[in-house]
C-alpha cells in the first residue's frame, strides 16, 4: 500500500525570537525539519510534501532534494487548512501520515505501526503523560476513542486524564479528503483544526485507533529556545548511550557533545567537554582528552588527542601524539607516530612517519618527510601577500628553532638548519645551512631606565 | 508611607570555613550581601540599615555607598539582638521591612507585596515546602497565624505543617520598637529571637498576616560551600532562561556562567563551557564558540569567536573572526572584517578593517592599519625593560613571517618587510624592507650524535 | 577475631564491550577493583583472596602488592564456585568478608558493623531500594529473614518488597566452609549461588542477621559504560562535596574531576571545568581558573592558574600567575612571583622569583636568574637532534623579543639581548648582545602580485 507524508512546517516559532523561521532551528547542528524530512524519508513514501510558510525560501533552499514537494500555506488559518494546501498534491489511493517540522525526534518503530493502523482508520499518535497539562486529552468509552478535548474544553474528570493527543496521525487519502473539506473555522481562534477529523470519523462511523508513543521525546515538539536546549541536551545523551553500549568509555555523558556521527574503535575513551561536528571516525585505543574539538576528521589507532586540540578536516594516523594546545586544520595529513605539540598550527600538509613538531610552531602548505624534527618557533612563510607557496622538507631534517622558511623552498634529505636562520633558497641535502648575523658584545651598554 | 530595609548580616558563617564573612562569599562574581543590597536600594528605602558583625571593616569596604547605615552587632546574641541595633537608627514613622545578608534572590513582586501588608500589621513571608524538616513551622487556626513553632519544639502534627517561616518580615515602626523591647532570652541558647515578636503581636491581638513566596530560590539562605555552588546554578539558569528567551541559543544552559550583564542582538548563539564576565555586548548573528571567556567586551555584529578565545575590556567589530586560540587583552580595539588568529595576543592596540593577524603573534600598543597582512610569529618589541613604546603599522603593510619591530618603530604605507627580519629603524612606505643573515651552506656537516 | 576477605572479581564485564576486564575498568582513573582493594586493607584482614578470571595476568600485574593472594576462577560456574575456590587459602578460624570487584564504593562503617554481626552468623547487607526491580529479595517473617527470592521467582507480594539482597556478606568460615560443600548447580543457568548459603544457613537453624547500606553508590556494581559514568559523577560529587566542607569554594561541582587527591589550604577557589589528577597540593588562597589541567604537582599560597593551563609535574611557588594558555611541563620549578604567560610552554627548567615569561616563549632545560625579563617569541634551542643541552639565564637578564638561545649557552647576569638574536655564544654580564643583520630597504619593490 502507498504511503504519503505531509510535513506541517508553516509556523513561524515567535517564542524563539529569531529570523530564522522555526523548523531550521539547529537541534545538534542539523535543522529541527531536517530530522522529520530524514526520518520522512526512511518510511519510502510515494510523495513528501512539506507545508511551508514563513521564512519558506530559505526553507526550501536549506532541503534541496528533489524528493520533496513543497507548498506554501500563504495564511495561518490552522493545521486543518495547512493540510488542505497538501492535499491536491496526494494521490487518492493509499494512506497519509502527518508529522509536524518541529517535532525531530521522530521512533521510527512507534510509526511503522501507526501507519499500518492508519491503513483503513484513521489512527491517532497519544502518550500516557504523567503532567498532561495543556495538552488535548484523548477522551476514550469501552476503551474506544470518542474524542479529542482540548484543555481550555475540559471538565473536572476530563483533566485527570493523562493520554495526550500528539498531532501525529495517519489515515486513508479517500477518508483525509473528505474530511478535510468537512473542516470548519467556527471555533474562538476561527482556525481550521486537524483534531477536528477525529470527531468526523466518529461521525462516519470509522473506529479511531490509536497507537501509544513510548518515550516523550519522540512526540515533544520544540517552541522556545529552552526547550530547544532541554531537547538538545536529550538528543546527546541518546547518541552518547548509543556510542557507550558500543563500548566506548565517555567520562561524562552530560559533558559530550556529538554534532554529526562519530564512529569508534575498540576501547576508546573521550574525556570530558569534547565537541564532535560532522564525520568523525576515530580508531581503537584512541584517547580523545578533555576540550577537544574534532570535525570531519579521522584519527588512527593507538593515537592520543591532547587536551584543547582542535582538529578540522584532518587525518591522524596511527600511535600519533596531538596537542595539547594544536590546531589540525584542513588538509592536514599526518602519517603514523607523529607528534604535533603545543601552540602549533598545521594547514593543508602532509607530514610523514616519525616526524615531530612539538612547539609554537606553523606548517602550512607542505611536504613534511619521514624523521624530521621541526624546532619550536619554525615558521613555513607560505603566503607572499598575493599567493601561497609549498615548502618542502625531505627525510631525516632537522631544523633548528625560530627559523622561517620562506617558501616556495625545499630543505634537503638529512639537512641541518641552524636556529634562528631565515632560508629564502633551497638547502642542501646533508649540509648545514645557516643564515644569521655574527654575534658581538656592546660593553659598557646603559640600560634603558624608567621614565 | 516610609519604608525602612534592616538587613542583618552579622553572621560569620562558620560552616563556610573561610577568612571571608559570609555574607561577602560571591554568587556569580557579586557577594551575597550585594544582592540583598541592590533589591533594597529597589524599594527606595528612607533608611537602610546593614546589621554587620564578623569581618566588618571589610564588609563596610565592599560596600561604600553613602545610603547605607552601618550598625555593628558586637555580640551574637541573636537574630532580635541584632535588630535591637539597628533600631535607634530607624524613625518612628513608617514601617521597616527586615531582610537577610545571606538570603541573596529576592522576588521583588512578592517583597513589594509583603510591605504593603506590613504596614499596619506584623506581615511574615512564609513558603509551602515540600520537605520542610528543619524550618519552623507557621500554625494557623482557621486561616490566621497563631505561632512560629521551630522544627524542635513541635509536635507530631505540627511537623507535617510544610508552610514554613522563612524570617522575613515587615511591620510598622511604632509595633516593632515596642516589641523589640520585650523580647527575651529565656530559652535554650541565650539568645534574643526575632520570631518571638511574632507572639508579641498576637498577644497585643494584632493580626500577623503573611506573603507567600513563589519560588524556594527566593527564600534560600546560604550556609556552607555546597549551598552555594548549589544556588549558584540555579542562579545562572535563572540568568540562561532570561536571554533564551529574548532570543539568544544557548547550547547548553547547564554549561554557561554569566558572571555580570550580557546584552545580546539578534540571533546570537553561544555554544557550550562559555563564561561571561562583567559587562558583555553581543552583536547581533555573533557567535560565540565553546570554552570562550569574555569580561566587559564589546563583541560587533557578524563577529565569529572561536573556541577558546580569551577577551578582556577589548573591542570588535563586525564581521570579524577571533580564535580559536586568541588572546585580547585591555585595550584592544578591532574595527570590521577583522581577523585575529590562533596563538595570537593583542594588547593596547587598534586594528583596523581588514588586516589579518593570524598565527603566533604578539601585537601590543600598536597601531595597526586596514588591509595589513601580519604574518606567523610577529612581535612587537614594545618593551625595553624599562618602559614601553608604541608601533605603528600602516595601510597596505606586509610584515613577513618571524619579524621583530622594535618599538618605537614606524612601517609605511604598503611597505614589505621581509621574513626573519628584525626591524630597529623606520621603514619608509613602497619599499621592501629587509634585515637578515646571508645564507650559506656547510657541506662535510658532521651532524651531532646522540651521548 | 581473624577477618579474611574474598574478593569477587572474576567476571569479563561482557556488556562493557572492551578488552579491559571489567574489574580494571577506571573510575576517576583508578581501576574498580583498586577501589575495593584499599577498602579490604583498610579492614587489615588476615587474608585477602581475589578470584580473578578474565584477563588474569593484567588484572594481577595492576596490583602487585605481596598481600593479595590471587586465585584463579577458569570456569564462570556461579559466585558460589568462585568462593570455593578462594577457600582452600583461608584459615578455619575466625570469619570472611566477601566482596565484589566491582562494587567499588564501599562505605567503611557499614561493612565494619556488618563484620562484627558477621562472627557467629551470616550477615548479609541489604538495601532499602525504592524501585527493586531486578534484585533479590529479603524475605522476612517476624522481621528475622527466612530466604532470598530472586526477582524472576518472586510472587505479586514479594515483588514489592524494597529491601535487597546486595551479595556483599560476612559469615563464620567454619560455616562457610561446610556451606559451600552443599551448594548444587540444581537451577536453570546449571551455576553454583553463593545466595544459596542463606537457605542452608536457616536450614542449620542459624539465625541470618542483616546490615542495611545507608546509600545506594555503596551497594551499586558496575556492568555497562553508562553504569560506570552514572557512578564516575556520583564519585565526582562526593569528592567535591569533601573539599567544599573543608572551605574550597568550587563554582560547580558538577563540573569538576578529581582523579586522584586534592589537597587544599584556605580560600581556595576552583572554577568550571578543571581536571586535577594524581597528587596535587593547593596553597592558601589559590584559584584555579576554568578549564585548567593539574597533574601532580604543587601550587603556592596566593598563586593564580589563569585559564586552560596545563600543568604536569611541576611546582609553581608563591604569588605566581601562570596562563591563560599556559604549559608547564615536567620537571618545571617556579619560585615566588614569577609570571608564566599565554602561548608559553616550560619543561624541566627552574625560574626564580619576580622573573616573567609573558608570551609565546619555550624555555626547557633551563636555570632561570631571579628579575628575569623573557621576551616573546624567546626560544630556548635544546635539543640539537641528538642530545639536550642546558641554557643559563643570569639575574637581571633583558631577553629582547624573538630570540633563540642556542644551547649550551650562558647569558651572564644583567646581559641584555637584542630583540631578534640568535645567541650561540655565552653573552657576557651587563653587555648587550646582538646578532643580527643589517637592516636595508629596497626601493621600487614590486609586491608580487595574485596569479
Amino acid at each position: 500500500m502507498s504511503l504519503s507524508i505531509v510535513i506541517l512546517a508553516a509556523g513561524k516559532g515567535t517564542r524563539m525570537r529569531s529570523d530564522l523561521p522555526k523548523v531550521l532551528q539547529p537541534l545538534a547542528h542539523k535543522p529541527l525539519l531536517g530530522y522529520v524530512i530524514d526520518a520522512s524519508m526512511s518510511f519510502k513514501p510515494r510523495e513528501l510534501v512539506v507545508v511551508y510558510g514563513y521564512g519558506g525560501d530559505l526553507v526550501k533552499k536549506t532541503f534541496p532534494s528533489p524528493d520533496i514537494q513543497w507548498v506554501e500555506q500563504k495564511e495561518q488559518l490552522g493545521t486543518g487548512h495547512a493540510l488542505q494546501q497538501a492535499f491536491p498534491l496526494i494521490n487518492d489511493r493509499g494512506n497519509t501520515l502527518i508529522l509536524y517540522g518541529d517535532v525531530p525526534l521522530i521512533d521510527q518503530k512507534t510509526i511503522e505501526r501507526l501507519i499500518i493502523k492508519g491503513q483503513k482508520n484513521l489512527a491517532v499518535l497519544t502518550y500516557l503523560k504523567e503532567d498532561p497539562k495543556g495538552y488535548g486529552r484523548i477522551v476514550r468509552k469501552d476503551g474506544r476513542i470518542q474524542k479529542i478535548v482540548e484543555e481550555k474544553d475540559c471538565d473536572e474528570s476530563q483533566k485527570n486524564i493523562k493520554e495526550i493527543n500528539t498531532g501525529i496521525m495517519c489515515a486513508p487519502n479517500h477518508l483525509l479528503k473528505n474530511w478535510l473539506t468537512r473542516l470548519t473555522n467556527k471555533n474562538a481562534q476561527k482556525e481550521y483544526y486537524l483534531t477536528d477529523i477525529v470527531g468526523l470519523s466518529i461521525e462516519d462511523n470509522i473506529e479511531v485507533l490509536s497507537e501509544s508513543a513510548d518515550n516523550e521525546e519522540s512526540i515533544t515538539g520544540i517552541n522556545s529556545k529552552y526547550e530547544l536546549a532541554t531537547m538538545e541536551r536529550n538528543y546527546q545523551l541518546m547518541t552518547a548511550k548509543t556510542l557507550m553500549e558500543q563500548g566506548v568509555t565517555i567520562i561524562d555523558p552530560s559533558r559530550i557533545d556529538i554534532r554529526g556521527e562519530v564512529t569508534a574503535g575498540q576501547d576508546v575513551t573521550i574525556d570530558v567537554g569534547c565537541i564532535f561536528e560532522g564525520k568523525v571516525v576515530l580508531g581503537s585505543h584512541v584517547k580523545v582528552a578533555a576540550y577537544s574539538h574534532i570535525k570531519d576528521s579521522i584519527i588512527g589507532d593507538h593515537s592520543s588527542i591532547e587536551p584543547y586540540s582542535h582538529i578540522v578536516e584532518s587525518k591522524v594516523g596511527n600511535h600519533c601524539r596531538i596537542g595539547p594546545f594544536a590546531r589540525l586544520r584542513p588538509g592536514t595529513q599526518l602519517q603514523n607516530h607523529v607528534h604535533i605539540g603545543n601552540f602549533v598550527e598545521i594547514k593543508n600538509s602532509e607530514v610523514n612517519d616519525h616526524t615531530n613538531i612539538n612547539h609554537l610552531s606553523y606548517v602550512g602548505d607542505s611536504l613534511v618527510g619521514k624523521s624530521v624534527n621541526i624546532g619550536a618557533g619554525t615558521i613555513t612563510c607560505n603566503y607572499d601577500g598575493a599567493n601561497k607557496h609549498p615548502t618542502t622538507i625531505e627525510d631525516d631534517v632537522f631544523i633548528g628553532s625560530n627559523t622561517a622558511l620562506v617558501a616556495p623552498v625545499k630543505i634537503g634529505k638529512g639537512a641541518t638548519i641552524a636556529a634562528g636562520s631565515t632560508i629564502t633558497k633551497d638547502a642542501p641535502p646533508g649540509d648545514l645551512t645557516v643564515s644569521r648575523g655574527k654575534q658581538t658584545s656592546i660593553s659598557g651598554w646603559k640600560k634603558p631606565t624608567k621614565k
